[in-house]
């Protein structure tokens, strides 16, 4: 689950918001910029969120989350957040996701923090029940494999 | 803006995810405790804020918040969190609330952590625009100044 | 993993700081849920995470999560959460835990919404390095699985 | 309290997790937003909030908060979040707030969705007592004005 130039990565800044007072980030606050990192990642493939809603096409809901917390994270520190899709099933995707301690100078390379897959599903949005994910959805996605 | 008998009171936990690096509750969470103790305050007048949404009926939405943050709360405080309605309009309400540190033996008194003035403006559900209170809700509300 | 009558339980009620834009609760917030419940059990046993910070012994960090998120919960909800020890090494523990919707009048038994394993390790207060739990801890911890 | 060229600025893209079941932004979060551009305009001055606390300096602490909210922000909505200085005193600064909501075509100006003013006091790191805010950092910030 090594990071590779193919993914997609998103920037994170570490604000007092995201901290708790053992002076690291709460351990919660890790699948707020997993999701973050998502949305930016389907944005970059012109899927917008709130418009699929809108449109009434469906949403996606988290139905497992694994996450491994390496290091902490401080306040103000740098992220980078990636997304890489593993599978995409007719209803459900499971994406690859790390956070990274971006370098400051002196650093050799970026610092691996916390790394998790996380699969969602596709629902309908007036009920939440499961249902197949769009074609050209599911096109768009599974060519950024 | 003392705290009475006659006054609303829910109580709060402080955990982890309440705190920042500062060790002490972040700012924006006070809003959290409010919010908690109006909900339970309706709840004690027979209203249940997702009923009414799924009846159709409207909801509230802050328009104005003041708050003065006086002393900290830290990790595992139990505070109470009172409210108070200060005036009731047709549209809108006027609430007092105030965040105590529960007294520990020894102490004399409740110690005022925070306190503040919020307004509450109801919305239809679909389009969030203004419209007057319900009758029977401010029957409830106002019976209970 | 089934919920017993051994498991500790709390109670958290649903507000709309936990919801989202979906009307579900958002699924970073089970681990707030998740790490009350468990703070709770420790109370329960008489430990105050706060004393054993300031105390200099030390204090849980989360090292892994998993997750299976299986119906969602919803504004007002009332839940309980459990907190199970399955297991306790020298640095670190296991907590099974369940997010259950509390049975409203008509239900048979309570609905199982979320449920997952929690890993912590005990580190030292400055630093964060891991360090063995202290034997005392153990032995309450222990004594209660 | 017009935005003017002068202010500070910084963009706020809204996420799942800043939404509740309303649809719209929860209201505490707005306070997290303010919070972060305060944060990235004392970064634009050279001001570090992490590196301050390491060194024993002190850090701000939020003792007063007054805030409208005007019109609702929504799921994926991208908003610029304003800073300016309104006044600094030995041991406080009162900053001046917004939230617009950026322009998409056809739009021809931001609209303003959450105004206020936040005051903060500098105190010391260990007890929190307030304290003079050190001379360097109050030429930095009223340089600035």
């Amino acid at each position: 689950m090594n990071a590779t130039h193919a993914d997609f990565s998103w920037p994170v800044r570490v604000y007092w918001e995201d901290t708790d007072a053992g002076g690291i980030v709460f351990y919660a606050n890790y699948l707020k910029f997993f999701e973050r990192a998502r949305t930016e990642w389907l944005r970059s493939l012109g899927l917008e969120q709130q418009r699929l809603r809108e449109q009434g096409a469906g949403m996606f809901v988290v139905t497992h989350s694994d996450l491994r917390y390496l290091r902490p994270a401080r306040l103000d520190d740098l992220l980078w957040v990636t997304a890489r899709l593993l599978e995409a099933g007719r209803a459900s995707l499971t994406i690859a996701q790390q956070v990274l301690l971006a370098p400051t100078e002196g650093d050799a390379a970026p610092a691996l923090l916390c790394e998790g897959r996380i699969r969602v599903g596709w629902v309908n949005t007036e009920d939440l029940r499961p249902q197949r994910i769009p074609a050209h959805l599911l096109t768009l996605l599974a060519g950024n494999r």
